[in-house]
């Protein structure tokens, strides 16, 4: 079974792929006919996909997130790869293939992933600031299972959120022992909580955004967490004012570093530089394996990442 | 009595004034001899003054905020103009004079203000809105007596932050006239909460403002008030992710329009868009109302006004 | 009938409309066929459509602004509503529509507006001011009375610049009220003026915009009724150079603001402050006010506004 | 008798110079004491000069833009030289020097400069360009004589507006040259209108700009000239909408070429992109003559120039 | 034979052309058909072109960059001209036609260009400077023969940098006759030297850019040229940290005159601000004469040149 | 022994001090008096300084860089503190103290630093790129062990650079293991030479800048290293052009990120964005744990730190 990341021009393949998009069209031929116009994924990448002369049950059969088998043909449509679907039928039990297996997800389980970050969590001397941080990730603790960390920018996939907060509570710890004057409670909560509102800004499905919640354009993940330790705060009884929670809001406010990138304050806290930097060299280093771990090793170019100034990524082997 | 505005080179002058600053330093002579380094005030302006050779008993007497009697001689120092003190003596009861008379304030008195502000929270129709407005108003409602509504950018003066919701909220009414699709509860609130955490951003005393407290700083007024409405709702048992929560918090949040001028989210509801509208046409007015008050009627130019990009604004009689 | 904002995917429909455009175009098949390629326009809005197989007699039947009956059937295409029109033909006399009701308007008629407009000159005061505006409205009485505001920003319909000056003045009357110290003659003026070569900016029929026009490109609004205003004052006889002349131009060629918003000038006169900001509010407004009115009730969002920030507004009804 | 530009830290020296400031100060110490804050000039340069113990003659002898004769004292005062005056005595006939040795001037003769910009007027094809552009220098047709081109930036000395005209004028014969395609009508005349207003812009004496005029900050030369266009066309019965009108305004209103630098449009004509850049290349390369002209030739670096980017220009003798 | 200039919409046509690439594509239809997708070009413009219904010999056949006879018609596709292929077939020996008539180049011959620059290399008097510029030629030596100056911006055809060189070298020598003080070595050195090492920066063909090379991309002709002159130096003899050698490397460095143009360094050199200047001017007058040149004589505006801020030029005949 | 950073306001004081700046000035008085101004220095900080009534012996006796023995008095002056010298003489053998001990430098010793880097030197597999890396290091080999990493944004001390090098160098380990496709060779040579031209950039004496050197005007340290990298491999016989040549180059270049920060292409390398990232950590904490280390323990903000968007750092204790 051929990986979408494998196939070019001209290629006939036959292998089952997720239905990341499925959509009725017409096309501009007299009487118009209708086809399907789909997205064919795997873990691997997606490509867009053709079923011309789609039948009535056709248009009943296929929905997103469907798993299909397919043969095809890969063809060149305006300098971009595309299939053109010859037999296509939805996935049977028999087949053995589960949705799980067609998605991208973080490299290590979430499971696992969460694990850690409770760990860390439980690592929290400060009794009040660990009941904050637990009653943030509470709010959020399925969601943190499969949430992805963005829309299409970084860690864009299945479990991606607590990759990278695991990835970035590693740094913190090697920060912390290069730097004793770093305050490794304070580090750590605002590394659990600088993104912890993302599962409730983005509508995701698999690790796969679809859209930005109400909440999630009106009010924004960094203004989310600060007032969620607000909550947190009166609810659990502590001053929502005290010195304490203003540090951990701190910490999310100003993450972001600049009032254009979205942070309403700059970084004006040991821990909250270091949260920043952390978060960049780590977002960044990730696009980067991201993309050149979607690239054929034959290609020495990745695309173009928009996160990166909109610079390609070359490997250079000496 | 003169006042500070009309004062001018060489005037030999005498009249009560206030202390604003205070400051001990020595002259650069040898041995160096104590001076006492002033800011003399009055509802009018400000000027520095000197008191040369001051005694020991000097540094004892004069404190900030305090009235003193004063005779003086205006002289030019590097281009502005600055007062040698001759006499100097504390206010006395005797004297008749009081403290409120010497600042600067807003031309309507505080106690109607607030007690417009009440009018208005008044009618807010939905009930949940209203009181998380008065919950919020609550937390401040002492302050907002003498309040400014900035340092220095517009109006800085006892009272100016009651004084700039009021006409705000004129303006909205009558915008709500002229366009009856804005929802008037949402503006109302959105303009009485817009700026409501600025009396905790900032310390001030009898209008004037010394510093930014530690929470505006880290947190800032911006994200205090949308606290602020979260520990409202879940005081007030209301949920605090339901969509008139959300609402208010946006208006909050978007209130200042862009990102580099300080708000994570830009204004996507109808009110939204016209609370920072109305609050830039109130503020910019102000300033240049302020500026042309307290330049003397014989100046055909104002000072140069920072929020004006840097402009001085001429007073055109045609 | 059906209005063009309620048409939806898969509705057939019969109807009366605008043709915005028309173009003759070539299928890609082999041989290519010509079709017409058709933009249907009504008041609530405008769509694109094809009419396949054109037949000779179709080509030289329509042309631009000429209002047809229209059989269609409402497609998608590239996830935009398209009409696949399956019978057209011209409007005859005994169907009784007429052109003017199928193009967006002003709210207000244009008679009003521009009576409106001459009361308000007729109370200013100066008679130079007044002799001036009255010259340069004259420059343009007529196109006054459909001129859109702006090729697509705001106000873009038929008599949508006199429609936004009179809002305007109501809003300047408001504020002279408010702040007393602000020049009535100079503001009325201001906001005459500051769009008032606008109608020989752009060349636009029945309120739409179709090019700049050669002053438009190489002189532009602001300096055109910066020049006109020259031109005013020499025809008239007054000394071009005067200050009230110079303060006329100054309000209009300040009135953007700033130089990368095309003000070669900063605002430095009261009234050029308060003409910027009115314009601000009521341009602002008015995209706003648009958007909600041309998007469906059911839709919860508006499409992006380029003049928001690029922002969707989102309708909260509390 | 020592210039200016030769003196060095502890130099005691005797020469004339002329006052270009004088004001009158009085120092820290008790009783403080008055004394003349001078600054003394000549062709090569300016320093700041002090006179201790001001007698009340002295304050009634010195005024600015006279001449005197100094004996005095280079100290180092902030890091900068400064003049302790010794001696001090306005100079008198028989001295027989006069004010014009003590100007900073254009290399070739105010005479001259204006003799070839007649010429190059007269040498203009088109009857109605070449009257327009004489009505607009006829304006400042006696200024022209000595107006600077700026107040520091560039040229900012006697003559240096007509001595900028001539330099371009010359680069612009050469590009016409080089280029046939450029109008050398057009490009002659844009050349000479650019900055025709400038001398109404600023007021200046003696090349030394002092402040800028009311015109001058409302309206801006840029528009000025534009208007003068205008005026220009109307007086002459010239329709001031014809195209060759626009083309000149065009010139004039593009030749910042951006918004930011003060163009409300940016260059459409080929003529209008030679001059800006012309302007660029002329206005640069006249900061670094200058800069380097003024700066002892023993420095190898010359003061940081602001129209440079701030930098400082190094003296590369290969 | 009609030129792709002038090719209007429905012409129909006979003549040789270049094809300057060739793809070959599917159809929509079903089943999809091979269909060839061209670009035609000659010496004053480029057209696409489709070859519908392509034959397997008919893909074997045309290659980019092959000269082809072509009977066409010219159609709509888009609000873009586009040519229907008729009847195409390779052009033959008999037909006299040759490669360098089908291409855009400079209006001087490359020899002619390349015996200007050796001759203005050959008059650098100073020894080591002169070997260094001749070291740095001698890398590009046969490309500069053909190479562009840019990939669309400018001078962007056969010979065009070459040609770019030339004409900055007239004008240098034109400005060091105007001010003495530019050191001509150094200025001479500096318009060579510049742009160097473009030809290695980008992959080109005739003058056509087809893409950068690795080494463009990593490094940049700025830094590149920077690193010839020390190999140069180096390979010389030379001492690569000498003055002279700094100096040439700060000419080329800071060309580009800001860091967001690619500059590391900005000009602190006299020649090194005119070179910037020269190049400016220079490049922007070919982009100007390059649009008028290659826009039929019948349309008054060119398209949009990126170059000048995104704006068209207007030819205005006075 | 007091210690800088221990001195307030009115402290009298006796201890050893390094004289970072000796300048002879005069007074205001008539006749003005020679004074010292003076910088004070230990290694936790420096303070101004007066010796009011200069002798001439005086004058001559004190120069930069010795040490002293000084009795003072602390006092404010404009808000910052000055110390008045009442006694001060240069210290004696027999005092026992050390230039050493007076100046800030890195935690880790020089040679532990260099040791280092060497050890890292060899561990880098690929034999050209280690002989580049110490062909280049060999060039600095000396001033690395005292230059600073910059003038005064961070590890602005003796032995800053080599600190700076040997942070980043451990951070690049954990990095490497945590995402093992990181090339090791090329992120340790990218770090070793990021900055290795600084020591040649700036002029620096026991770890303090006194100005930027001719080349480091001229060129710069990002464009010096790319040199040197080139003169490397001439010299060492490997092409100048080769992959893993223009690949050090690169990360060199890019190092910066953004043409506006001085890097005259982009990270395009993963190693290249992998260095940027781990230098903007290293340098922002840097500088945090700088201000805080040199702000006194009983001080709840640092100064405001430019490095750090103007924002000083808060010591929140939970």
């Amino acid at each position: 079974m051929t990986l979408i990341k494998q196939l070019t021009n001209q290629d006939e393949f036959i292998g089952y792929y997720l239905l990341k998009e499925v959509e009725i069209k017409q096309t501009n031929s007299t009487p118009p006919k209708d086809y399907l116009d789909l997205v064919l994924a795997d873990a691997t990448g997606e490509l867009p996909a053709k079923l011309w002369d789609a039948s009535p049950l056709d248009k009943e059969t296929f929905f997103p997130m469907g798993l299909v088998k397919v043969k095809g043909l890969v063809q060149t449509y305006r300098d971009r790869l595309q299939v053109k679907i010859i037999q296509i039928r939805p996935a049977k039990t028999e087949d053995g293939v589960k949705l799980t297996d067609f998605i991208r997800s973080a490299p290590i389980s979430s499971k696992e992933l969460i694990h850690t970050i409770h760990q860390v969590m439980n690592g929290i001397f400060d009794t009040e600031i660990r009941k904050i941080v637990e009653f943030c990730v509470g709010k959020v603790e399925e969601k943190l299972e499969h949430a992805p960390a963005a829309k299409t920018h970084h860690h864009a996939y299945f479990g991606g959120l607590a990759y990278h907060m695991v990835r970035m509570l590693e740094l913190g710890e090697f920060l912390c022992g290069q730097r004793p004057f770093l305050n490794a409670d304070l580090l750590k909560a605002g590394i659990i909580l600088h993104d912890i509102a993302k599962p409730e800004e983005m509508v995701a499905q698999l690790g796969i955004v679809s859209e930005y919640s109400l909440q999630g354009k009106l009010v924004g993940h960094i203004s989310m967490a600060s007032n969620w330790i607000t909550e947190a705060a009166v609810r659990l009884g502590i001053d929502p004012e005290a010195p304490k929670v203003m540090g951990l809001q701190h910490l999310v406010l100003s993450h972001h570093n600049l009032g254009e990138w979205g942070s309403p304050v700059q970084p004006q806290m040991a821990e909250a530089v270091a949260l920043h930097y952390i978060d960049a060299l780590d977002a960044k280093l990730q696009m980067v394996e991201d993309a050149l771990h979607t690239t054929p090793e034959t290609e020495e170019w990745t695309p173009m990442i928009r996160g990166l100034e909109n610079k390609a990524i070359y490997r250079l082997k000496p």
